[in-house]
């Protein structure tokens, strides 16, 4: 590379972004993912691992995984040529962006959101739109959405959305659908707490992808497992960018086992609703906080003190939620997962006793 | 979406795209995935289980396994900051070209190789430029690539080559590290097979980015896991379109006790290096078959038969083989992974079944 130095090589757009990051901290209550605290039933953790343990490790996954892409057919009613599996959902989102985006072309995405959609789209060179959420009460801006959509490639919206917990309602996400120029990905990365999805209109629409994750209610975060559903024609093109080979014999059980067995997640999906619905009346009677109604098993809020200072303050009582006061729109404010009626009182406790502080 | 057909909102270069796919045959005898046919020993295995049945499968790995880059640091002997792991080393193949290629970039990529590649480079929508190996012997052409490396942004070396198993010999790598205008990346998925390693020259040379998957030795293809050694400097940029929690928990595990443990893995690698020797000198005996010399776990043949006949006879005898003849320069070739003396055994007699038939 004779003079250069390493980085010269890399697209400049790259060099220009921060990576996306999560700092580590271990804490008692961990409030800061997102992830299910109740556990896999341990008669499913065994099921995956019998399975496993009876498979040869040394020879690849199947090239396309047809037991686990039957079940979640089953399960979805939509057709098999039209589901992909990834490394969670990420992955997807990536390769429906790699297929889409590039110089020149235009992602359209609310903000603020998840923020690993505008770091591919930026690593693809592509050019942002950010449509800002409802600076009081972060609704999505409909109008504008559709508006942005008529002239984009790609519109991405995640519904409930990361970290505001607001919902797409669906004459909304029908509106844009219609006026879209190109693709409607729409990430259900919280859906199960919605009691909403994008599913029914995948039929009607040829240019809505909708995204899934086990990473939440699924209860699968550490084994990563997402899946996509569009217009099989849509599918066989995202296909070409999704990586061979991409989830692994262990994941790709414990998924197939997972939905077989769904109904046995289906208590703790009710219980952390139940919970998000009890924790937001409580923090609404707190005068110092301001929290903000969410359809998913998270919630925001803001309060007068600064939100690296609440963070630490609450992370000092052994509470762990997230800092999302860099995001556009969030000053003060942090996300706090739901977790078990335990952990949430905990969080309360900890929170007055460091509101009450002066 | 109005009017428009779905496709048409993907990209041109993508549409297109032959995907990348690999028809699912069941055999006796798979030699067609260059698979480790000896499984990890039952004690990594059980250990492996016991510790992920220990972790909870809800919570999110770690942002940076930091357990099992320790222990690749000390196992290559290259700083921790310098090395990212993926789900298979696929995945870092295609985030090292997505944080370099674009339209207008280019990729030099010898051919035949790995097909993988070019189709992430066009799928970037890059030039790529290919350097054909000397039609009889299947060696590079250093000359030509040191030539093209100048003027490309990337350049991508798999060695020993897959499906040909020819080495680049190390002066001509250090020839083209020091001629190339960009990243010279080595995709090394063989090479505990071959005894050569381009780690040495890391140090040394900052454009170089070295690739290791544990699908082909560490017989660990089913699980899905590679790592990337390079500049820390290169590393914080690629990893920028690596996905966080790329690799699950499972994978993390297994990596590092099978890297704890690697040493249970050498008499393995030991006997499939020695009967790649074998049936060489075995296919060399058998006139109407030429043979290439291979520093990998799988042989180059071509018969007078088409491809896909003697694919298909040996098929129809338990034994499955890859049919590369699709491949620049491989007309009426296959490749065959080294299996078990007796697997290799079973391949012999077919194949002489098969040539003796009129």
């Amino acid at each position: 590379m004779r003079d250069l130095s390493p980085s010269a090589v890399i697209k400049p757009e790259v060099r220009g972004l921060t990576a996306y990051t999560l700092k580590h901290f271990d804490a008692d209550v961990k409030l800061d993912q997102n992830e299910n605290p109740y556990e896999l039933p341990a008669e499913i953790k065994q099921e995956v691992v019998d399975r496993v343990l009876r498979r040869p490790w040394g020879r690849y996954p199947e090239f396309v995984p047809a037991a686990v892409i039957k079940t979640l057919a089953q399960f979805t009613e939509w057709p098999g040529d039209g589901i992909l599996v990834g490394n969670g959902s990420n992955e997807l989102i990536q390769a429906c962006l790699t297929v889409t985006l590039g110089p020149g072309r235009q992602l359209v995405v609310p903000q603020p959101t998840f923020t690993l959609y505008k770091l591919m789209a930026t690593t693809l060179q592509a050019i942002v739109t950010p449509v800002f959420l409802d600076a009081q009460n972060f609704t999505f801006d409909v109008d504008k959405l559709i508006e942005s959509a008529r002239g984009a490639d790609v519109v991405v919206v995640c519904t409930p959305n990361n970290p505001t917990g607001t919902l797409l309602e669906r004459e909304a996400l029908i509106s844009i659908l219609k006026n879209a120029k190109g693709l409607v990905v729409v990430d259900e990365a919280y859906h199960e707490f919605s009691g909403q999805t994008a599913l029914p209109l995948l039929a009607q629409h040829r240019n809505l992808v909708v995204l899934r994750t086990f990473s939440k209610a699924m209860s699968m975060a550490g084994l990563r497992f997402g899946y996509m559903l569009a217009h099989p024609e849509i599918a066989r093109e995202v296909h070409k960018s999704k990586l061979p080979y991409n989830v692994n014999i262990f994941t790709l059980a414990a998924a197939e086992i997972v939905v077989e067995k769904h109904l046995l997640l289906e208590r703790g999906i009710q219980a952390l609703t139940q919970e998000r619905e009890r924790l937001f009346d409580q923090l609404q009677k707190r005068q110092a906080v301001s929290v903000y109604p969410s359809k998913a098993n998270f919630l925001l809020m803001r309060t007068p003190k600064p939100a690296r200072e609440l963070f630490e303050a609450l992370y000092n009582r052994g509470v762990l939620v997230r800092d999302v006061s860099a995001y556009a729109l969030l000053d003060r404010c942090v996300r706090v997962s739901i977790g078990t009626p335990e952990q949430n009182d905990r969080f309360l406790a900890a929170l007055d006793s460091v509101l009450e502080m002066k």
